[in-house]
């Protein structure tokens, strides 16, 4: 199970966003150093824990989600271990227990505390977590004054690790107040405009042929990307044409009002099963509001919006709609090629989710898109060695692709290679869709 | 499940008690009035939590535990949802919302949070939680001004179930630490003097013949009982004999090291299979640590003392240590009937448990005593009408009856008609037994 | 769980009955020696395994319930192993593998086969089981020519051992042909008289004082009980009236439209959530049919009759009856008592059940009755040694006791002390009640 | 979950093959039509079924398991309802009950008996099945009077998904019997030669391009394909090398003997939590037998030979050996490639697995191959309308694709192109797998 992918909206999103995101960017602070990168990132995850209590912050809603406190230790234990420990000679470690309650999953690291046990840890507590950032920050400090190539890798490597869990810090916290009667909003809600009719998407036609895609690396620390989008490589494309926009709330509920989740012939077998089994009727984190739907967000319950993209919809459900509007998702690597054409217009992916702008043209529509690749190694794919090594490829299997980014990926931190990857079953992460057509 | 028992060693005991304890006793205050034990009463549970953190007092270890604060704020719901409502006119409700988060079980009140879900409720966090016991407890000292024999009645009761979640926090709290790889301690470790070498216990010879037991109520308000000890009513006993003590963690280890644990002729068949497939080798919280024990207590990890009684053994384990001892655990008559005939030097019961006094003659000696008697009605018992009427009756199956009380039992809340009750296989009470032999 | 209890209606009840019966009676059988009785028993087994097919005596539709050739092969590994094995010189074991396959529960024996699994045992087949039979009884014919008095009384047992096999053949195949979409039955539908309206229940009125329960042997190995049938002691019961009949289908109807499966305040709390997890709203086997019920028997899909007993509730469904009926269980005492009072004029209960007879006075009215005692051991009760201590006493636990006998218990089989026992939430017996009123 | 896939070795093998397979081959038989065919692929059925006992046929094992008689009568069942239904006039179907029963997933034919439950069916029995069998081949015969094209691929459909049913049979029955402590043989043991001592693999050296895959239907009847294994399209391979022969036993045994089983660092990370939950330590149906391994087989328990490929491995343990190897799996693309370039050879799988013969050159080594490839949908892949729509595609997620055949495959029944998937923990099929190397 992954511990991937994080973080907020742009600061230029106004006063409403989901906590300070300046911090969050990568992209555009090659020029300040690592230093400088270190710490906006750092202070990023401190900011949006900061709406959090220590109460919200200790529970666990489920095995795959993570509670905040746990969340901000064990980015700091990243450093730590993968970073400080071999690097900064005289390196106190802060508490020699942490290594155990703190690792994810690296095997080679060691035992670790059980995943569905995280939210049995009171302590420490998140006066003793902000004692253990200062504690790393500080060595990473003294750290950074060397200037080391090599370091400066590794650094940028762990801080695109924390933005990751920035993102899983939100969908986390998202679900554990899903779970609450009293309905806790993370952030009061934005004032929005009128729900808007989008018009149909329009479609960008795609020729075959052989395409390059996957990551090169260019030499520069800051130009960073996972093992898992290499190596670049060639595939082989056929015509096809592609939606400009993830489906919308209206679009899908005329799946729905099609009778969609009581049809089997749109489902595929194990996704059918699941969805009798959980007795989905809609997207997730909708609830029936009379004859109505509203839906819990981060902000509280709100009124399903038309006129946004989907969300919180698993791979299955994202196949079906496919299936009964007789097309189907596009491949990550027709995404990557789109992408990789719209370079400087912005992603083809993006729209609004938790704070959400209407889908109308020229503007981003953050949500990250199922595709219809499993997520498998490229050809001449190594790991990493090393305890590194087990950052991505051994979850490839029974994982399905995302492309993009969502409304809550930190800025910066996507990419046209970016390979988001998750069970077809999950629903908690900010997921969307879009449409091809064509073989 | 039952949602009772509770509370610490009185002051007498020394520092090094687990928290304040004056406040905790019911017994001596009746001259001081209802309004006096109130404040007690209410202010020992905030004592008792008061070493706890938020996110300490936030997590729930297993379904059958429940998080500090919730047991803090059940309590208070008890007194808004069965007093105040109904008997203090222009009562304002503090949140609506609360009778469904904090309901335990009552189904006459309503639908009610799951309670494997409590350890997920961030909200209300610890400060909310002192803010509604504050808000009830300045209703009730206006109520408490009316003098009302009636209201006296329905808060007493409030009160001794109150000192019931006194003691489930501290059972409570004590697993979830145990699940800690930190180790956490609740209070700091006690002075002790060396280890001594218990004498074999004295036998108390008891003669058959019919003999009253259960509770006959007086009158007094501050003379309670809960309803399943009561009709008063005769039995007929059988001569036998009675340990003077609860078994000892040094008597208990020769039962290890006989291959107790190992041997399923001493073994009722559903507690065999639960030793298996819990792999049990020892009581609850005993640890190796080499080739000797440690154990897990609210001071920490400290050595098993042979001197104490044994501790957070189920009723399986004291069965088959019974059986193995070719003798048998008292009936909760034999048990009541020797209380009784003992009343005026303490009950049969006891010795330390938390923190630990040796057996030796003259001393209490603390524990929650298994018996041989399967938790059921007493001839002629009636619930009480209404939701309060489902306090105790609708738990008498799969249960065995506790008699006795434990360190962490607050001050005065025991009786000789006192009926605790768990299902055979529970271990995270603070229970031992004793043995008894005869027809 | 208890592996025990079983067998057929008597001869003289017609063409209709369950099966060949005049082989399946004990008690009268003492002039005939234990030879003749040993030849009985046996055969009436084969008889009812008669009707069923190799492939339905391989199918074990829940952990609970046994294969009826299981059945068939481990009540002649009783014989071969709790006999000839030590009392037969030169006895030939018939296949070793026999020992782990078929032992049921024996942990002095060795290992077994786990009971899930006897579902999975293709092999032996109907044919080896049959072998194995001829060639345990041509060695028990050789044995019982001995007449040792010593293995008379080991042989009673076996026998008794194999006729409570013999009814759980009945109540296993009975449940794994409820699974069936084919609705097999397992012997033609008797003929029946138009329905009956049943009057009121008379009351039998008792008066309380000291009586004498339990089992004393009288040294004639033909007068047989278990040993949790004893020692005989003296008990203390209160003035009370008990009804002279089972309640029936029709009573149990108005319990169910007066909202008897929707309203917790009748239910004890586990029963209850038992209940609403199984999604309970009727007995066990009974099946909507239209606006009314049908019901599954051995002799097919048949209608529900108001004038028979109710069978296949659970000891839940009885509690919350009689609370709902403002009654109450007797206890197993009081049930005793009253069957002795009047032990010439047979059991006080009893009813028609797998093939009805209405509830009319003086005929038999045959269903095991739930008290309201749970089963645990009488005074100075101790298991026998060796691996026949393991027959009862070890499954003395979250259990409730059943007195009387059902359609499917062998002729003789029962007596006034006989116990059976079953947890709480058991259906699949021929299980009624009777109610109690007065402390 | 997918039901497919079956049958036995070609008659040339001898005598110790497992069941008479001449019948079992549909290739060749193009010019004796498809009513020869028809009866030769159905008698092949029985005579695969003949040396199971009525018992033996009615065990389910596990919920991914199907009695032997369910294979018979589902087999049947397609033919009832997919082509004589709509195809014979007059047609009287055998028993309507069947098409609940003996439907396996086509939710678009109707509800179905559930699938962990078929162990439960003791009716029909063997005889009823046989009789269901001669009264659907009866009508069949009449059908095929006619002589319609269009019924032609129909039929030949249902007879490769009645081969499929074929080795399945063998699949499930071996894993029953593994269950049995009697340790059941299906058929006599060969007669074996002494252990070869195989060379290293050779390498099949392959260049990258563009290269077509799939299947393009010809229009003949005969020429079958699964609607999975098209459309034909072009692919893009790379430069490759491949093993000539699958991996063998004494060659997994190093990778054993390296700690293969207790290295997480060699396997997926969703396997190693498989592997440890189920405590692999070596290939399904090996049993230790003091400091060696045995395996159990269709012939019974026999001695690991090194010189045999290794068989009931899953993916997991596939890709972990070949991670361990610094080799990979080779793409299902890259295998068909190969096949299709040996054509006229044999395809490159192959060897010996149940009736094991040596890996020398020039024999075929038939074993299940995983491949590297996640089961998807070709380019243009369109499911056929109505039922038999949901044969392959609604499986496409969470499947790796397997090539090959087994020694268990009905001769003929195999192609090049030909896609059998299996979720990666599976290991009760014939599945071993052979290395790539190179991107």
């Amino acid at each position: 199970m992954p511990d991937h992918a994080a973080s907020s909206p742009p600061a230029e999103e106004g006063g409403s966003g989901i906590g300070p995101s300046p911090g969050r960017s990568l992209r555009g602070s090659a020029d300040q150093g690592v230093r400088a990168l270190y710490r906006r990132v750092r202070a990023a995850t401190e900011a949006l824990a900061a709406p959090l209590s220590a109460e919200d912050q200790t529970v666990q809603s489920m095995p795959d989600a993570s509670p905040a406190k746990w969340h901000r230790a064990h980015t700091t234990w990243f450093f730590e271990t993968f970073v400080l420990a071999s690097r900064l000679p005289g390196y106190r470690v802060f508490d020699p227990a942490f290594g155990y309650v703190f690792n994810s999953y690296y095997e080679a690291v060691g035992p670790r505390h059980p995943r569905p046990s995280r939210g049995m840890l009171s302590r420490p507590g998140i006066e003793a977590v902000a004692a253990y950032r200062a504690h790393v920050d500080a060595a990473m400090e003294r750290l950074l004054d060397g200037g080391d190539e090599d370091v400066a890798a590794l650094v940028v490597m762990g801080l695109h690790h924390e933005q990751q869990h920035q993102e899983l810090l939100l969908t986390d916290i998202k679900h554990a107040f899903s779970l609450s009667p009293l309905n806790p909003a993370y952030a009061p809600p934005p004032a929005r405009g009128p729900v808007g009719k989008p018009a149909s998407p329009g479609w960008w036609q795609a020729s075959g042929g052989i395409h390059a895609v996957g990551h090169a690396p260019s030499g520069d620390p800051m130009d960073f990307a996972f093992d898992n989008e290499g190596p670049r490589h060639e595939v082989l494309l056929r015509d096809h044409a592609m939606a400009d926009r993830p489906v919308s709330n209206g679009e899908f509920r005329a799946f729905m009002e099609d009778g969609g989740y009581r049809r089997p012939e749109f489902w595929l077998s194990e996704g059918w099963a699941l969805a009798q089994a959980s007795a989905w009727e809609a997207p997730g984190y909708w609830r029936r509001d009379g004859r109505d739907w509203v839906v819990h967000t981060l902000h509280g319950l709100l009124p399903v919006r038309d006129d946004e993209p989907v969300l919180h919809v698993s791979f299955f459900e994202a196949a079906a709609y496919a299936e009964w509007a007789g097309m189907r998702l596009p491949t990550e690597f027709e995404w990557e090629v789109a992408a990789q054409a719209r370079a400087g217009t912005g992603l083809p992916a993006g729209g609004p989710c938790e704070h959400p702008r209407p889908l109308v043209p020229g503007l981003r529509q953050d949500v990250w898109e199922w595709t219809a690749s499993p997520y498998s190694a490229y050809p001449g794919y190594r790991p990493a060695p090393g305890a590194l090594g087990e950052y991505n490829g051994k979850f490839m299997i029974n994982q399905m692709v995302l492309r993009g980014r969502s409304c809550a990926t930190a800025e910066g931190h996507e990419r046209p290679t970016y390979r988001n990857f998750f069970p077809p079953g999950a629903r908690w992460q900010f997921s969307g869709f879009r449409l091809a057509a064509g073989a």
